[in-house]
């Protein structure tokens, strides 16, 4: 009954699988095999668009150096203020861009408010050489909160990134869950809605440690394998990362994978619902709740050896607490309702 | 007949069931499962002394960040003028330093020189602000051009750094083939002979992507997990990154598989040395020889489907080039035997 | 009538004088001259404290490697939301400490408010790889928005610091005009109020460009030089700099140059005040001030020559907006009375 | 009889004139001052092309800018093993870009030998992502060793440059010494000889603190203001550096100091050359000299109160050192007789 998180979980099978598949004899190291070269044509037909494609094995890494790659030392990423580039990964774009300065933006549910957006870049003037000066737009998709942009909300923000000059990077540790929530195209949800570079997670969905840097204008990618190799991101044996990504590609595994893990949280969302003492912190868009509940309750619930991360709100006091539960490619529905059960006891 | 790299080899058995048997479950995320747990105590078993131990995926992830925990940005790393973190990782060490400076160092064979880095540390003063400050020594075991230090060269030259207070870290990408040629025990090569910190490699042994970064004072990493973090090397399914470095561990696998592979190479020296036009350009201490053959020899080479790396080195001329040829944990000795076939027909 | 800023005004008589009588002859450069190693001994008295002095040229110089020297690069620097070094240095602290993050800070008239403090440090749990950790404090004294801290004040804010293992650090661009402010000495407002390393600034108050990086425990210095040399601030012609800071205090130049600025400031508030459509945006404790005016007001002010700079605000409409005044050491007392009149006009 | 250095040696009074007459009244701060904005004219017709210049205060801080805006991280810039940039400023070039590479080449006197230049080009193929990628050369003019190429040498250098796609930098800080040395125009000695950006040092040729950095393809320039307002390096107070290099430049004052200071070395150097027990390193082109002295004669020097470093060298032994000896624009042709006397003696 482990909702700690989507990384708790393992590989799936089909990518344990492909693992094993691409272990076969001597092939050219650092990417230079089949299995690695086959991703840019694999990724260009998933995204209808001409893409240059560089695995990483990290999220971190994947957002890191798609920033390094837009934002110059002098620059400003514009993202929320609770984006997990900014708050949860130690500082990696500061390092990767020799220290960019991050903005954080607020707005509800973990979505950027356009007008605080317009806000944010009216206080830094472009030539003007006291501040720091805005290159860059991230987005995360779906959000920190678990919601999802619509296609309306992501026009609207790199509508005002564009008129600023701003290059647009889209972080998708959940990718998947994101477009299966929509049900759109991966099209739809990137290039086409203005999104210039992005993170395509697919670890948290069932890779053993894979994403993908995916440019939409490979002239922007110029540099990337530089940085890349660099911060020591270029893996000797790439075909095992490529593997990853080719089977998660492979029979729509991840949007499979995806879908059973939205599906979960919306039965866990219902479930909630019904209980007068829960509260949702925000719409259930993707695969992860954030819901306040009474310390009774979680105590209840650890010690029906649930797993979970509590995750302190304003709003909080000491008789109900927010946690943050997410369901995986992996949960199971018995899990789901077991949890549910606990709650409403 | 592949010769161009072990990291051209995929992953050993051994490692890809461990992998796989990783695979249960939930389990807790970046590092705080059973299995990495487990590796402080394996390690510190193996090495004879407390140690910490850093789980990472590349060699250069290992070797930056060890680097960076060793030097302040104005510090100066003392090197081969050949090694690997000198011109083979497009700058790591300076990015993860923050712009510290690698100061290259000549000697035969990519040995360092004793007098030659006694030499470069007396044109860099303690205390002068206009130079760099030396604070690190990095030695690479084996080294850049297969040979290996004996435990009395090694202690020669940490000795000059204890002089001056450097830290010594080794980058033991090959580690284990070095540890197999001296046939020393791991503590009498590393804590024992003044190594500080150790890049412990097994991706090019037959893991699929895993490193550990060996701290013999963990006082010194105080802040390495910061360090790997904000790099984007910390993996959130670590337990597959800890799993392969148990394996490689358990049954002395990493030590079989250097065997194998330095026997080969030993048997490739042998032959070579039989024929008249092969010129070896170094000592085979362990698993890789630069050995000088005629440009004819090469093209015989090339249409039996050997595949080498060309390696450009002073004396080559329009008739004789050097090349590098390295052998690994899987390599077929028929491979080897079919090469000398070629060479020597 | 110029009030666009205390850098706008020249260099102080005295000030001048001492560069000129230190143009005699040859002596040694980059600091090894008498005048530079006279300072330390003449901020220890003036401070009543063992010190390790350091000058530079710049504000944003002694600021951004005063940071560096506290905070690494997986560190935190919190800091008022409208710090100067925050938002007007185009990210030197960035640069300088290889990537730290600054964490703006909210609070009423720029001071920091001791509960978003706290807040804010909740939000960084020491030890969490994931997100920086918190290491520095900065203060403005006087602020970004022309009020000085009282000591209580600093000593709350120093004291949650103290509680986290926080070095702290003041940017003293203004610290004349906030002494004069308080009327106490520059003990009190430094090391006795918990501050440990000051930036003491010159420049604004009637230097030419010249300021101190003072450390109040010598021992955190040890790292300084390097990081000046490095960053392109230290002087081969030192003496130059240094006996601009010697001048300086001299005969309480400082103090009076600041107690003139500040009087001035208190004649334009006081007349302000009695304007009615003028409203003080923030209490006048120093030499800077922030009122909203009709535009009507703005529109005479410019075209009897004044000169300010707008400084929007929240709570500016169409009808009014805010401008920022500051008196210098130079600002004459007619400028301000006509000022007066116009606005009153 | 002071020796030791160029920048031991006070400001010419024409320059300090100049600063005080630049003290009237209050003017905009940070180069929006006529002054600053005078000197793109001045330079420009000095060198008789468009150029963009930026006026800082220390040659460190104008070359490590100058390197910064040319090369990228992942870069490296190509210079003499001996070049300041590369051993005299503690990493500055390294921290400004973010952690480029220095590569050393050697070459007799200081000067950078092509055919080593080419083969250190040859180890770093360009797209490689292994290695660094060269994109800048620096030379320095006069050189590190009192020599000045000529302007064939340049031509050469500049050349191999340009087939590799490297920008040139030119290390001017005795920029006007070989340009009198040469006898040619500021035009052949830059542009015209294939060099894009110029380190135009005025300290050690008799200013307090002024450099000027000259971009003499005006589009290199579009990012320099950002990266020295975050370094530290904008002065608010920036009329009284550009007066200094206004001062400079008038009435040809530069060429003035420059030749007195290189007669004087001419005198020193022919005066050596009858010393049968003196040795010259390299040719006495410029105003600094390396001569090799027996150790009585040193020991005679410092008795009568001569000022000289040390410079060891390879061929020193127990009886001979090669010291260094520098003429200014304030050297006084009776120090000069004095010293040959207490040689010859």
């Amino acid at each position: 009954m482990i909702f700690t998180s989507d990384n708790a979980f393992g590989v799936a099978p089909e990518i344990l699988d492909a693992i094993a598949r691409a272990n076969m004899g001597a092939v050219p190291s650092y990417g230079e095999d089949e299995i690695t070269k086959r991703l840019q044509g694999r990724f260009a037909e998933i995204f209808e668009h001409e893409v240059a494609v560089f695995p990483v094995a990290t999220g971190t890494a994947a957002n890191a150096l798609a920033l390094a790659t837009l934002t110059p030392p002098y620059g400003a990423v514009l993202c929320h203020e609770h984006a997990h580039v900014h708050v949860d990964e130690c500082g990696a774009p500061e390092m990767f861009t020799g220290g960019a300065k991050l903005v954080g933006v607020s707005g509800a549910a973990a979505k950027l408010d356009p007008q605080a957006l317009e806000a944010a870049l009216a206080t830094m003037p472009a030539g003007n050489v006291h501040n720091v000066q805005p290159t860059t737009l991230t987005v995360t998709q779906s959000t920190e909160s678990g919601t999802v942009y619509t296609l309306g909300e992501l026009r609207r923000l790199t509508g005002i990134a564009e008129g600023r000059g701003l290059a647009v990077h889209m972080d998708g540790a959940r990718f998947a869950n994101a477009l299966v929530s929509l049900g759109c195209s991966p099209a739809e949800m990137t290039w086409k809605a203005g999104i210039d570079v992005l993170s395509f997670g697919a670890t948290k969905n069932g890779a053993l440690a894979a994403e993908a840097v995916v440019f939409f204008d490979p002239a922007r990618a110029v540099d990337f394998a530089f940085r890349r190799k660099r911060a020591g991101h270029l893996f000797s044996k790439m075909r095992f990362v490529s593997a990853q990504l080719e089977a998660y590609l492979d029979d729509d595994l991840w949007l499979r994978n995806a879908a059973h893990a939205n599906a979960l949280a919306k039965r866990l969302a219902d479930g909630l619902a019904l209980v007068n003492s829960a509260r949702l912190q925000a719409p259930v868009d993707a695969n992860e709740l954030f819901v306040r509940l009474p310390r009774g309750t979680l105590k209840r619930l650890r010690e029906a050896g649930a797993g979970f991360h509590p995750w302190p709100m304003e709003g909080d006091d000491a008789e109900n607490r927010t946690i943050r539960l997410v369901t995986s490619f992996a949960t199971r529905g018995e899990d789901v309702d077991r949890l549910l059960q606990v709650v409403s006891s």
